[in-house]
Order: structure tokens, then sequence, then C-alpha cells
């Protein structure tokens, strides 16, 4: 990890858990396989902390060193723990292979040790309590950490601890960071709860925050800086917390009963593939043409030759026909497209790179909007994640008129 | 950061950039908008670092704090530059807006600090030598950060250094890693260069690397150990460092002057969207069709009905009909197919979650393999991205055997 092979994600998943448990984190410190640094991090923690948490470093070979490490710190020995012996024995078995001696090294841990038991690996966990603070171990690989957290580590912060940090996210789209800020500055400047813009291409979201007793507390502090956003900002609100563009439409689209057809040009299939990420999409969403070529166009969609002659691919005529295209000939009741310049290469004065259009169409009309993201000429990533957001964005805000007409 | 909210993906790229230059990096530390924390943290980090580098905290706003710290640290006072002021102003006017007072906060940096220039944000970066440590502060923008450490600090850290690590990565697919391991274990084990493998979704990379004076040194050092790796692994290497396995097929594409066409079902897209990450790849990606309901399977690449009846969408006769109907109808060289069941439901007895049939065609053959993926039955995108990875893989090795015939 100090090489910079792997972004840790542990650490962001750990925090989120404790801070919604109430335990506040001051730090996060990453650190190689080296005895003395190891110790060194974990004795200037433990003059900081009540609650030192590590992950990795519990496996069977010599750079293993957490718990031995540990053990140093709090001045105990090593000692073997039978009940983590038979835990190996019985892992290695489950996986129909024998241990070599040093998959033992993995039952020895500091005297006085509480172990936290691992369903999913050979590496328990260790609990100790030395000089007023609490030291835990996990190992490194995700799923086990995770599994081990929730097993043991929750149920027992959750029984000392005096309050919870509860969170509400809401999301929003077609509003830049800067112009939804103005509208709720007053929240933003706000420190009980506290409200936190955060942007990404072309969605905005707002983290409302608050520390109470208990949870219902924390809802009850939540709801009124919920609802009075939500006044001010409702047209541009999609959905909260774990949802997505992509799972809000799909809810949109088997409420109405309504089904989706797409035609896709400069975002490739990036559209079609947000959809079917969402698991049941086959219920909606009937095809999707990647029309990267003219002829693809033409044949697919019934794009006239003479419009693309004209007008070129990247033009709002071509992306209203595709999108009344796809949805004729998929027979559905929606069709959303995309035809723009992503770039790098490609651009004219005239069809800059960053100009896309999408089209959008039902039974009643077709409509294309014309998008400049010429600011984004310098990603191609970028250009296509915000041209998808937008005809998402486009059709959700269709969908939601046609629920309420 | 502290709370979860944000993976940090700056430290990764930050660390592998400087491991490159020959840095070797003993920490990593995380803390808060807190003047005190942040204080402590780089008093710390001074004491037993060369250099000190920061992101994070350089804007307008009350709670970014990191030049102020930097100052209380080093004993410097914070004064205004003036190139920084104008900085501030002309990139206010690049964006068409007015400064307002708080913005020129960013003109502010501790007496003594060499500017970093930023051309891509209004936040300048510090550079400041104060009792034998080097300090840079940069923003956490991630694209003004790598922008500004690739402008100004690369070049620096390579005047001043001695030598350089260098790793090379070498991609391989169709082998699992314990697989790929077992055959290169004395290389894993040798110390220099070190050799090291990582996995995921249906690809192993090993990556090479070791430190010299010189980068042709380190070159030479590590040219043995990768021929000697690819005549033993060579029928499943398929790039190198920055190439993918699209971006590959895309020079095998160019290089025959083929084309391609895609027929998707359980992948709803990911190979198209993955091909056209790949810029320039409307010269050989000509049309990519999800299919991703019996119905369009027909109607678009001509399965026959009574085969939908009798095999079943997910099966190796509908794979090749699907392949060898997308080449014909899209007149292209090559036709790739996938259909399977993703999950996390759908799935029989006889269909389980995670089977999946590729298909491949050509002029001269038309052929489907089948993928037991029941193992990540659980996860819907492992089965999606190491069936991609398996049907981009298969077309390599096609183009490859066709090169040489």
């Amino acid at each position: 990890m100090l090489l910079g092979d792997l972004v840790d994600t542990n650490t962001a998943w750990l925090s989120a858990r404790l801070a919604a448990l109430g335990v506040g984190i001051y730090r996060h410190t990453t650190v190689g396989d080296n005895r003395e640094r190891i110790a060194d991090v974990l004795r200037e923690a433990a003059s900081r902390s009540d609650l030192v948490v590590t992950t990795g470093g519990l496996g069977p070979t010599s750079d293993d060193l957490t718990n031995e490490c540990l053990a140093a710190v709090t001045g105990r020995r090593m000692i073997e723990y039978p009940e983590a012996r038979a835990h190996v024995d019985e892992m290695f078995k489950k996986f129909g292979r024998e241990p070599t001696p040093n998959n033992y090294k993995q039952a020895l841990f500091p005297e006085g040790t509480e172990l936290i038991p691992n369903p999913l690996g050979t590496a328990m966990g260790a609990l100790l309590e030395a000089d007023g603070t609490t030291f835990v171990t996990l190992p490194g690989v995700p799923p086990e950490m995770k599994r081990m957290f929730e097993d043991t580590l929750e149920p027992l912060i959750r029984a000392r601890s005096e309050g919870s940090i509860i969170s509400k996210t809401l999301w929003f789209a077609g509003i830049g960071e800067s112009a939804l800020a103005e509208k709720v500055q007053d929240f933003l400047d706000a420190t009980d709860p506290t409200v936190a813009p955060l942007a990404g291409q072309g969605k905005v979201r707002l983290r409302i925050t608050t520390r109470a007793a208990t949870q219902e507390e924390a809802e009850e502090r939540i709801a009124p800086v919920e609802s009075e956003i939500l006044s001010r900002l409702g047209d541009y609100y999609f959905g909260e917390d774990e949802e997505t563009l992509e799972s809000v439409l799909g809810h949109l689209l088997k409420e109405n009963g309504a089904t989706l057809a797409l035609a896709e040009s400069c975002t490739g299939g990036l559209l079609a593939k947000r959809l079917t990420d969402v698991a049941g999409s086959s219920a909606y969403f009937k095809e999707g043409l990647v029309t990267y070529s003219d002829e693809s166009k033409e044949r697919l969609l019934g794009v006239p030759h003479e419009m693309l002659l004209e007008h070129g691919a990247v033009s709002e005529p071509v992306a209203r026909e595709m999108a009344e295209g796809v949805r004729e000939v998929a027979g559905t009741d929606y069709g959303l497209s995309v035809t723009g310049v992503a770039g790098p290469d490609g651009g004219t004065k005239e069809k800059p790179v960053g100009l896309v259009f999408v089209g959008i169409s039902d039974t009643e009309e077709t409509l294309a909007e014309r998008l400049d993201l010429t600011a984004w000429a310098r990603s191609r990533e970028a250009i296509r994640e915000r041209s998808a957001n937008r005809a998402f964005d486009l059709l959700r805000l269709r969908l939601e008129e046609r629920n309420y007409s």
C-alpha cells in the first residue's frame, strides 16, 4: 500500500461504520511491514485514543507482524491459543488442504487477548485491553475484515457507546454545486445538523449529519432540515443514500409498467451498462443499440442518410431520430439517445470535443437537448459520464411528470 | 475522509509516483480539518522524514488550514504573495466570475515559500524548506494535484534523488493467480528484482521492481526476469503497464485492418462501454447490440425462435448464433457475444447464477465457450467483469493466431 499498488478501501469502510456508531475518528495511519515502525504507530495511536483498530498483517508469513508488535507495545508475551490452533486446522480441512508449520503462527496472540472469530479465513483477530486503550487487530482481506467487524466489534462498541452519528445523503442532478450551495447556504453554515455538499460528474450530494443519544433523536433532528432542503431544491432531487439515477429510473419505469430502449453513440454502451448494473433491469430495459458508425445509425435506427450528410451524426435532429427510432424498432414506451464528441480527438470548430446531444422519445413527443461539456474536453470519461447522467435525469423528469399527469 | 465518505485515491497515486522516483515511503497519515491535529501531524512527519507531502486543505474556506498550520509548525508568518493573488484573479476571470474577499485567502503562504503553479485551479501549492525537511502542500482535487506533481514536484525530486525504483507490470489472462504463481515461484521468492502478483476479475498482474542508481541499470536488471517469465507464461500474457485487454484488442484489430461488432445479453453493454473507453475505437468498433430480451435476440440477431425455446437464451447454440448474427448484420470481420445468468436472481438448477456462454465468430468459424462463474454467484459485477475479460481474451487469442497464420 505504501508503494501505491493498492487503493485502501478498508479504511473508508471502517471509518463510515465507526462514525455511525458515534466513534470520533482523529487519524488514519498506514505503515509498512516493519517491526519498529508498526510498534511506533501503535504506541502513538494508543497515547491519543481509547480505541485503536488495525487491519492487515495477520497472515502466516514472516512479514505479518501486527500481533507480535502489539505484544511488544503492551509488554505481553506471545502465547499459543488452542482455540485459534483448532480454527486453523478446521479451516484447512474445509479447504481440503494440509497446514504447514508456519500456518500455526496464526494461533499466537499476546497474552490476555480475547479472540475475534473469523468465519471466512484462518486469521482470527485480537481484542486486547491495555493501559486504558482497547486494541483490535483485524485481517486485511476486505470480506473477512467486514464480517468480523459486524459480528463482533460493532455489538461491542454499540454496548459501550453513548451516542450515534446518523447521516442521510440526498442526491441532486441538473444543478451545479455552487448554485445548489447558494440555495442552502444557511444549512451549510450550521453546526447541528451539519450539511456538507460533494459534487461529481453532474450529480451533487448533500450529506446531513447529526450526533444524538439515540437513533430516534438523531432522525428527529435531521427530518426538518431534510424537508426544508427538499422544499427549496425539490426539482433537482432524485434519491437518497444508496440510490442512483439508474436505480431510481428502474423504480419509476416499473411503477409505470413502462419499458425502455437505448440508442448510444459517443457513450458507447455506458448507459446500457449502468442500467443493467441494477439487478432485475430486464423487467423494463429491452435493448440498447450502440450505433458507433453512421451506417449503423441508418440501418438500425432509420436515421435518414440525408440528415446525417446535412447535419452530421452529432446534431439535434439525429439525436431525436435516434431516440424515436430505437423506441419504434424495439417497441418500447420510451427511447433515449446520446450522440456527441467525447474526444480527445475528433473535435472541429463547429463540433468541438464536449458537444453532446441527448434525445428522449415517448408516444407523445420527441425532444433533444444540447449539452455543452466543452469544459471537460480533456476527459473522455467525464464527458461520457455527464452525458449519461443528463440523459437519465431527463428521463426521470419525464417519468415523474407523466406520473402526475 | 475520516468519516469514510470518500475513498482516498490521491495517496495511492502519489505513493506510486514517489516510489518510482526512488523515494522510500514510510507512512501515510490522514487527519481532520483541525488546527492542532494538523500541526501535530506535520511536526511528527518532519521529525521522521526529509520530504513531507500534503494534499488538501488549500481552499478558500475557514476549514482549509494546511498552509496556516505549516506556518505555525515552521515558525513563519503568513504573508500575501502578489503572484498568487494575481493567479486567483486570473482564474476567476477565466471562469467568468468575481472573486469574493475570502478567495484571496489562497494568496497567503508561509514566508519563504516557493509557489507551485496550478494551471487548473485557484489553489497554488507551497514548497517550503525548514530545518532540513522539505514541505510540499498540494490541493486535494485529483486532477490539480496530479498536474502540479508532474509539472513541478517530479522534476525537482528527480534532480535531487540518487536512485530510481523502476517497476514493470506484466498482465495475464486465462490463468488463475495460484496456477500462475506456481510457474514463477522462484521469482516470487527472490529479493532483487522483486516480483509480486495481484489478481482481479480474471486478470493477474506481475509487478517486477528493482532499485538502481540509474534507470538504465534498473532496466537491465528487469529485462532477463521479464523475458524468463514471458517464456514460461507467454500464452497468457496480454500486455504491460497501462495496457488493458481492450486497448490491446484495439491495437490488434487496427493492425489487421479488422472490424468488430458485439452482441451482449447479461453483460448489458459492459463490453461496448469498455471497448469505447479507448479513444479512437470507432476505427474498428462498428456496433454493439444489447439484446436484453429474447425478442431482441430474434429480431436483431436472427436467433431462431425454436432455438430459444429448445435451449434457452443462456446456451451454447444461442451464444454462437448471437456472435455470427451480429457479425453478419453489422458486416464486420469479427463478432463477439455474451449470454449468461448474472444474478443475483434468475438462476435455476440447470442454469445457475454464474453460468455464461461466450461466442466468437469470424468468416472461417464460429465457436462458443462455456464459463462456470458460479463461484462468484454473489457478485453480479464479478460475473459481468469476468465474462467481459474472457470474451476479450478469446478474441485476442484468435487475432494473434490469425496474425501468425
